[in-house]
């Protein structure tokens, strides 16, 4: 089956391929009012965009959004949603022509090559087709969108980790984030970063990372109890993206070696609003979310993301059945631009993902709760 | 929101409180023709039921399922699927007669209670309502529908950790897994691991655990990219049980900390069946998913669950607005039965999860790609 | 496949058979706060309950419902929904004992015999299995429910034909439809009707009837352009019924004969609550539906119900493959008890599936347009 | 709330506006292997396409459709899908620049001007905007590769009704169709309907039509009882066409004014293949559904359409409540171009919407049913 819908009330569903002409996303469910013009999803994407510093893929694309439908002049002469769908196209402007018959004829380890021949019969081979993560961009589109429909919160995240080497909590400055090329949020880490990325990119290797994010201003309330949990649908939502293969949300895996003590989140009336406003937590453990709905402490998730597979180094792999009907055996290495550290342009995904649950599950509990 | 049904072809809704008159789930979309009666369920309930070691709640519970709908006797005379609705129920039968007073006025920390009244307004506060452990039951009898579905796949989960003590790799035996009242795989570890619960238990505290699972005999092709990935649904399933916090596919986050080289998963021509059969695998990093798809090695997960938040010590919490409309500063500890691992009793739950997610994805390849 | 459930916020899932030990929904979604207990159900299941007339199947159940889940004593001290799935159920009482070998054996024509064998390989053939209209009553009960979340709704269904017989709208009495075993608004009509349904019931034979069915203080707005429209949405609602072979919406079928000018719904200033007000309609071919949207008139279809195909008259047939693989030719007739026109015990269902059509959409424009 | 995606497994999403750049479908789900370029899809869209008779409106649209994504060339050298989704994409050309001032100040009677102020607080009014029948360029579409998937089944509409002037059944002749510009099977009513049509555009009225649509070729066993009922589904497919008010399956409401006998659809051996074949029906009430499921008859439906409520005539209706918050009595009328009978280029929708439906049920009944 190909399922290329996401979310319940908020929907958005994605199609393109790395090489084709065009990629987009279709975004139904969006409130209608509000004020939505190219310019405020471009920021997300540039974010994103691929080339911008050594340390990632030298793929050229602009990514200039273009919104096909859904938005019209409101009565006080602003662009906004009408509450119908809104088409999101970006064309694919760097296909840069090359041969591809070696991974036409071969399976990449580690890619979704193989995996795609054995369920489809055969599969668009240039740059990766559809499982390339070209496709995140109408991620980080559709994202901006759910944006819009949760003004109340803030979401952030960043690059913690990259080749086993973690950031200094000590150190955590917000404004860093954006003034290096890897997210990061602590200055000494950055500096230490650039030696391990640009070795693995010389070197022709890739080194995996973690992002994390936070969101804060969510209300106590979200999420869908039992199937449809905030904390299980940010984890679908996270596992989705290329290259991940972990996800957390709170204290993750360190929780299962607390005792229920050491990981009690604590109450007590609130000692700003004053009693008669929500209470206050002395910990947050859980994440923001018990029960699998938010409990307005900020929703904090941690994701993985692997090595890139695309390396300079032969991998030993097989190819398509020959005409006896035979696998050969081969050996397969990247050509040309890879992403040293695909973690790093994983940050505004991560961030895109954590707006689109949180925007279908306020609507969702705005419908049953009103 | 409520959200009560998982799945897409192969679909489970359930309902029911801990201390209502019965739990249940309808279980739709199940192909015709499959011997069933409640002797293929009862198994599986009772590797989850409580009350059978020291290490578990002491509720009794028979757990005992029935099937009201969906079976029929075939032309061979056999019980059978009939490919409509099957409705499961299983009556509650030890709902100890108590005083709820406390747990009505405050909310437990760490529990569901204070986001499930911030949600819904109100709460059934007895043993946790809708958000107790005991809905899982339901689950695990859906699963025994599930692994009807999947013949092929052989599916077996244990715990790994247990309070920070991981089993060795090296004593690994399948058979030890139900020789113990941990579903631990190795000997050694069962046998440090009954002191580390028994102290939990007798301090009134609780500790944490890691479950892993793994399915093998998934051919490749299973998956449903890019928002229903089996990885993806996986992190769902995991994530929406009780008290898990953590989710990985494969080598989880640890792969955040490997370079593209050591992440390979390098493939050769099938030595056993020859080059006309499938690929051979030489690593499994990716936990047998790529691209979202199954590639025919076995699908491995890791599941971290948090210690169970029902301990004896005391702890600050608030308890609903008076008539005053102001919450009250005040202390909760949880009298009586509780889990002093959560994570135990996970382990046929996970494996319940893991076998309703393959059905559903082998329904929908079957659907898409015949 | 099979599909069970129905609406998008508001869900309901129904399970059960004819002849097994009960029968069954699952509403899910349904909004906390709703002051519900089985007293609230009964008498929609009562007016739908079988055996209480001649005019009617003479099968005996009493239809006694329980709830089962979803709801708890709220701090008001009144029995109210949590939020959570509600589980009903109805047990099955009078399944008479009776020989069914030459409905197991052979195809009774115009029912869904053949169908579920064709699809599912075989069936449970007691008294219609999964397709008996027995299923309908999970829907009133469900209905039930529907109705708490549109109080400012009034939904009504008569019988506005029966055997070709129609009623003079001169003669509508609202109050006239509870007053006669056929929900006829038309005392005339009724009188007439005893005849016509007798008839068919002393000879056998069957008759089909119409059903109409307006809902009155549906705001403007409440829709899901442009594959959920409120009107795609009643359609299938209605289409679903058991026996339903037609569906109009508005003027149906004859605004097919109108002109533009003749089919035109005009608006004028509202001169009851002023020109502050919303618009008033001079008239309502349109079935207060535009675009899929409702426009704030009353919403109304009309729902034909074929004849029931369960009569005394033998019809020929076929048989299921015999050891030998081949069909004889056979004929069947129905044996005992049958609803000489099923359409009258229809009404209860069209009202109940309007109000879970229209609690569904209520739900979703609060979701998306607050 | 908006719903733009209409399928469970072969589903497609469409967006866009009557004068946006473009509109267009992704289809999702749609199997792979399937030989599609533009001149698959272009003959249906042409056959919709306007501005072809003076009996349809007079806008100049080319129809031009683009396929974006979800195409490959695979190893036989044929360009198909691949499995991922299929994006369409129609230029928007002939959007003639005129003023709208008067349909952005009041509400046009009939259409949905009203009831999508009404919902989403204001709306796009340049002809129509998403309500406009140009959205259903992109259901042709999309039905053309439903098509590809249902080799087996051919799909036949025509327009049996004009203005309330039916063909003879008698004259039935299917290659006349195509002959005339009303897909009328009868060539002396197609002559009639020429002065009838005619009449109605030149007086700036308007007509309703019916559209008869059968599929032969559908197996028994289709469909997805209870609540994806193949009859149900088609309901909704046809109901959600633009200007639909009614829907029949087989007799319909004719059905209503049946005996039991007279309504029921006899079987008997198979007299071709042999009595080990499917049975052989001896007439075809039910339009080849029994209790949601196919019977391996062709499946037959009547589909009735308002007259367009775009007349020349002017019609009294309200203003967008003014400075003041006050609605004023208006007038409008529609100038320009308009479909003096929309039921017209309904064909080739109704046909699209049979051929999605089916396609969609091939799709489950292979996943469930294998």
């Amino acid at each position: 089956m190909s399922v290329n819908t996401f979310g319940r009330l908020f929907r958005f569903t994605t199609w393109g391929e790395s090489h084709g002409p065009a990629i987009g996303a279709v975004v139904d469910g969006c409130p209608p009012g509000l004020a939505l013009d190219e310019h405020v999803i471009q920021p997300f994407l540039d974010a994103r965009r691929p080339g911008q510093s050594k340390y990632t893929t030298q793929r050229q694309e602009p990514d200039q959004v273009r919104i096909l439908s859904g938005v019209f002049e409101a009565p006080d002469g602003v662009q906004r949603t009408t509450g119908t769908p809104v088409s999101l196209m970006i064309e694919n402007v760097d296909q840069r022509s090359k041969d591809y018959s070696d991974v036409a004829r071969a399976y990449r380890p580690g890619h979704a090559d193989y995996a795609y021949d054995a369920k489809y019969g055969f599969r668009d081979y240039r740059g990766g087709g559809r499982s390339s993560a070209r496709e995140t961009a109408s991620r980080v589109a559709a994202g901006a969108l759910a944006r819009l429909v949760i003004p109340e919160v803030k979401i952030c995240a960043y690059v913690s980790e990259i080749g086993g080497d973690m950031i200094d909590p000590a150190n955590f400055d917000e404004h860093e984030i954006t003034n290096n090329p890897f997210f990061c949020p602590d200055v000494a880490a950055a500096a230490r970063w650039e030696k391990i990325v640009d070795d693995a990119r010389k070197s022709g290797s890739s080194v995996g990372a973690v992002v994390e994010c936070y969101a804060s201003g969510v209300p106590a309330g979200w999420g869908a109890p039992l199937y449809g949990k905030l904390d299980a649908d940010l984890a679908a939502a996270m596992m989705g993206i290329n290259a991940v293969k972990g996800v957390e949300i709170g204290d993750g895996f360190a929780a299962a070696r607390l005792t229920g003590e050491g990981n009690a989140d604590p109450m007590q009336p609130n000692t700003e609003t004053g009693p008669d406003g929500a209470p206050e937590f002395l910990a947050n453990h859980a994440g923001g979310i018990a029960g699998g709905i938010s409990t307005g402490q900020p929703v904090t998730c941690r994701v993985a993301f692997k090595p890139t597979s695309s390396i300079l180094t032969p991998q030993p792999t097989v190819t398509r059945p020959n005409e006896k009907g035979e696998r050969e055996a081969t050996e397969l290495f990247t050509k040309g631009r890879h992403d040293p550290c695909v973690g790093i342009r994983g940050v505004p995904v991560v961030e895109a993902m954590m707006a689109l649950v949180l925007a279908d599950h306020k609507l969702l509990h705005r419908g049953q709760c009103g």
